[in-house]
């Protein structure tokens, strides 16, 4: 479709040497507004005065005419001033549609000492400032800074103009549909992909681009290569499509049509380790890789995630605009998105916070169990935990009380809810991880692990039966002490959770920011909430959160609650898995004595593994002949 | 060493074929014994009559001058028949020690066949008859058996004269040195290596050799060829050395002096995943590969540990006398090793069975602690311990005690020693199968990161000083209640490590014998106890203990000690991080209705993750729009 770009803005700001440049680029014809004048005007100006609008109204017919004529034939490039809405409506008259408005704007200094910098001419202040007041700013127009180079605006123009994209989305699941949208409801112009499978898969881009509004800018496609090609380079996309081997084969397609200096994002939740290794095989090509953590869910992705990227930071700085610009905002109002570090340390810190997540929900499901033993149905459920917001409020402990209120046919509807717990495999990476790192992430693998306990329902039902006991009902907690346990056990889980990451981050060298990271945390993601929000500043002092004085002070005044809870739980039969190992872990690291020295005794007993002694330097290794029995 | 070979046997035996052969092979001369009788004698045979021994002094005697001049020059093979032990006396008379003797030998019928099968022969049976009359078998001959083929008689004579060895051990560590005391204590033949490195590993086997009379048969290298070259084809080799980097290190080395056919034996402590790259790496050089575990430690590999070996039947069969005698032997006296199964099976159930063992160890650790809570000293402890093994015996039980009596300077030495837990990863590895395999094994899980909290000694101190708090003192719990409590734990112990085998058996189609599994671990290795013979037989029933009758009685009378034990221990700020997983997990998997049901809504919340319900057929999967609050 043949286009009329008409390249405006006041007089000195560079039009007619953009206008030459892009007609050029863009091999169209290109004319200048001034050559149209009809002979009177010509005159006029001449004698040394201004033109008014009845003298213009002839001539900005002219030029429309010219347009229109031009269009027929093909594109075009026209400068003019045009500094009024009512002449740009003459010149782009019944061939609106068709015209794009390139508005060359500046500062009224920037313009004067640009103007005058050209050989032979000279623009005297006042002229320029009738210029400035005479500008009525277009709405519609294609606004660009006069101060970058003419190649940078040149290419602007293009990219704009002739359909380019500015950043590329590959894979429309449901969090890469939210993140389309997010982007084009902020104003960037994007290419969405998603592959054809017949039958299954079909004209998915084009489908979900009909559906909304906002996408009515996108470029969909379902071939990898004009999707590549629709790309402004250098070309950032973004993959959304599921991690493991899928990352790798969606690499490897998008490859060959890649160029030097691009920008490949992972969106989804790929293991860390994998991530370093993609960046090493991608930097190999020339190409940068940003691996990124995405928390929020759906919605969290469609209004502004928590967004945790790392890599590059030069790469970084290339999608910085974009991810911070559709991320949440916290409560100063900055990007919950922050430049991470290194390698795979944005999957990192992702990975450990589905970890953390893994222990909020199991927190809340125990406290949910020990309010039914308490005789609690769960409209009343829902109404305490309604109350805990004053002093415990976290998105999760929203979306459980809406959960809790939900109903079908007047019966609750979680109730209906088969109880084997799914993972999708974080959870499962952050126990890995800390038993590799020698760190006792002890409350995530209970999480975990009630989730795999959960999954075994059929014998679970077989071992019931087997046995059997007399029902209990010696409960007797109120719900400030199940509260004030449930707190107790959040504080552990976040100083597991962030413990785990200062561990990494001194491992590899990572440098990481813990206070950045729960900011990043407050706000867009699943596990935002008060604490966390507290611990943005506890971590500008400290990186163990047990040594902050108010910590301190909100454990000791909850520990008793978490005691009563967890003793009264145990003589009753209600599994509290990650309510009974926070105290469990709270009790070891706050131990001077432990008993490792009788496993120490045991391994230099039975496979001379030697041990270290509290009464030398503690460095020696030494070994004793135990009295043997046999 | 020159030696002397007397080819001996009946006549018809294939002396003269075998004795030229051997010569041949071994680029020596050859002296047939019947070149060498008199005239006389040769006259008295050709006229039918049979020799007497008088006859035959003087011929003898010649034999050994022969066999004396020809040792100063070089060895010789001599066959004579050599039937009375008297004749042998003669012909090895002063070269006894350079003497060696191979006895062919075969039935009757055997013989007689084969004699008549050649050509120009004919031996009447009636001969025959009085050659196995006269027959004394030697004591200290090497014995062949006629029916093997010529070939197969040459490289067994070859092998066993040529001071080459049945079976080698490579890596002379304290699982190495034990292991080759054990194979020499057995009668084997084995060939020693350990690595040269200047100044730190010099002459470590040869120094090894000389240090134990049983060693006096066993060679000793440093130099891998001369190593492989002294092993008897098909080679065995037990790689004794650091699991990790090391095996594939080692393997490189080896790979160059390996023949099609030869066996490797990994004994040491390797990931299940790595040997099963490592046996399909060998299979494509032509060369077996066995992975086992090898449960003991120092004293059980000297006198027999459990064994489990793991890879192709056929390769095991040709290790599995040296493995089945070497290992410790079962109350029926049966081998403490078995063919567990293919690929990493071994290392597998190794791994698990160190899992098993650290929790063993932390359970015995925390019942040590919770009797110091209630005011008894180690000797008390010790005591108390004693009456234990009535009901709840095992090698770590044993040690424990022994450990818990041992003194230094009139105080207990356990408690000099740095209560800082090692590890050497296969407790890592088993949590990491667990979480991998999607079984909640939470028991090895705590014991690991208790290890891991130990570690954390210097943090533990700060905090105790930030937490300080009032010591309680109401711990009311008797002896019986706690190891009432310890044995419900070792059940559920015993029962998830079992469960994690069961489920990698299924996942990998491994097919292991879970009550052979439990036998070959009743005798030898670390986690021996009369808690596993019982096993042996639940396991001939269920692959689930918790379905056995008289397992689900003892759990039922333990029940009410453990919940009180654990209970109490919370409200007295006690760490018993295994005692109190072993009931939450208990109450966990005899749950009908578990809390999952709010996890999965809340998955389906924010992530749209879906849930199956439990009033459907289970299978189709629903997802909900909850009542969004934000």
């Amino acid at each position: 479709m043949n286009k009329v770009i008409f390249i405006m803005g006041v007089s000195g700001c560079g039009k007619s040497t953009i206008g030459t440049l892009l007609a050029e680029e863009l091999s169209i014809p290109f004319f200048d507004g001034d050559d149209f004048h009809p002979k009177e005007n010509i005159k006029k100006m001449a004698s040394g005065q201004p033109l008014n609008d009845e003298d213009r109204q002839g001539w900005l017919e002219t030029l429309n005419t010219l347009a229109t004529q031009q269009l027929a034939k093909n594109s075009c490039v026209i400068v003019c001033s045009a500094l009024k809405q009512t002449y740009r409506d003459i010149l782009s008259l019944d061939i609106k549609a068709r015209t794009k408005w390139v508005f060359l704007s500046g500062s009224f200094n920037e313009i004067f000492i640009r103007a005058n910098a050209r050989k032979d001419h000279f623009m005297p202040s006042e002229l320029l400032q009738s210029q400035f007041d005479t500008l009525e700013e277009p709405q519609n127009a294609f606004k660009v800074d006069v101060s970058l180079t003419p190649e940078q605006i040149i290419k602007k123009i293009k990219n704009k103009l002739m359909n380019t994209s500015e950043f590329g989305l590959f894979g429309l699941g449901v969090m890469g549909k939210s993140l389309c949208r997010n982007l084009a409801n902020n104003g960037f112009k994007i290419a969405m992909f998603n592959r054809h499978v017949d039958g299954v898969e079909v004209d998915v881009a084009k489908n979900f681009k009909a559906e909304h509004p906002e996408l009515s800018e996108a470029a969909a496609f379902d071939n990898i290569s004009a999707f590549v090609n629709a790309l402004e380079t250098p070309r950032k996309i973004m993959l959304m499509v599921n991690a493991g081997k899928t990352i790798d084969y969606v690499i490897e397609d998008l490859l060959p049509h890649l160029s030097v200096g691009d920008i490949l994002i992972d969106g989804g939740n790929s293991n860390y380790k994998k991530t370093k290794e993609r960046f090493e095989y991608l930097k190999s090509k020339g190409i940068h890789f940003i691996g990124t953590g995405v928390s929020g869910g759906e919605e969290g992705a469609l209004k502004g995630p928590s967004i945790m990227p790392s890599g590059d930071q030069e790469a970084y700085n290339n999608v910085k605009p974009f991810l911070e610009k559709i991320s949440a905002k916290d409560q100063n109002n900055l990007p919950c998105c922050t430049y991470v570090g290194p390698e795979g340390s944005g999957h990192f810190i992702k990975m450990v916070h589905n970890g953390v997540e893994y222990v909020e929900m199991q927190l809340l499901a125990e406290v949910i169990t020990i309010l039914e033993a308490s005789g609690h149905n769960l409209d009343e459920i829902a109404n305490i935990l309604e109350t805990w917001k004053n002093t415990a409020n976290s998105y999760l402990l929203e979306i459980t009380i809406d959960i809790l209120r939900t109903k079908e046919c007047n019966d609750w509807l979680v109730k209906k809810i088969l109880d084997k717990a799914g993972n999708k495999g974080t959870g499962n990476w952050t126990t890995i991880a800390s038993a590799e790192l020698g760190v006792p992430s002890t409350l995530i693998a209970s999480a975990l692990f009630a989730r795999y306990t959960s999954f075994y329902k059929e014998e679970r039902i077989q071992l019931h039966a087997n046995f059997k006991s007399e029902t209990i009902s010696g409960l007797q907690l109120s719900s400030t002490e199940i509260l004030e346990a449930y707190q107790f056990a959040r504080i552990i889980n976040h100083y597991q959770g962030f413990k785990l990451i200062a561990e990494a981050s001194d491992k590899f060298s990572w440098n990481l920011n813990l206070s950045e990271i729960a900011r990043i945390w407050t706000n867009g993601c699943i596990i935002r909430s008060t604490l966390m929000e507290a611990l943005v500043e506890v971590f500008k002092e400290t990186t163990n959160i047990l040594t902050n004085s108010q910590l301190i002070t909100s454990i000791k005044h909850y520990k008793p609650s978490v005691k009563k809870v967890v003793s009264q739980c145990v003589l009753n039969d209600i599994t509290v898995s990650c309510l009974g190992e926070s105290i469990q872990f709270f009790n070891g690291i706050t131990t001077v004595d432990s008993s490792a020295n009788i496993i120490q005794a045991q391994r230099d007993y039975f496979g001379a593994h030697t041990y270290k002694r509290n009464d030398d330097d503690g460095v020696k290794s030494h070994h004793t002949i135990w009295n043997k029995t046999n």
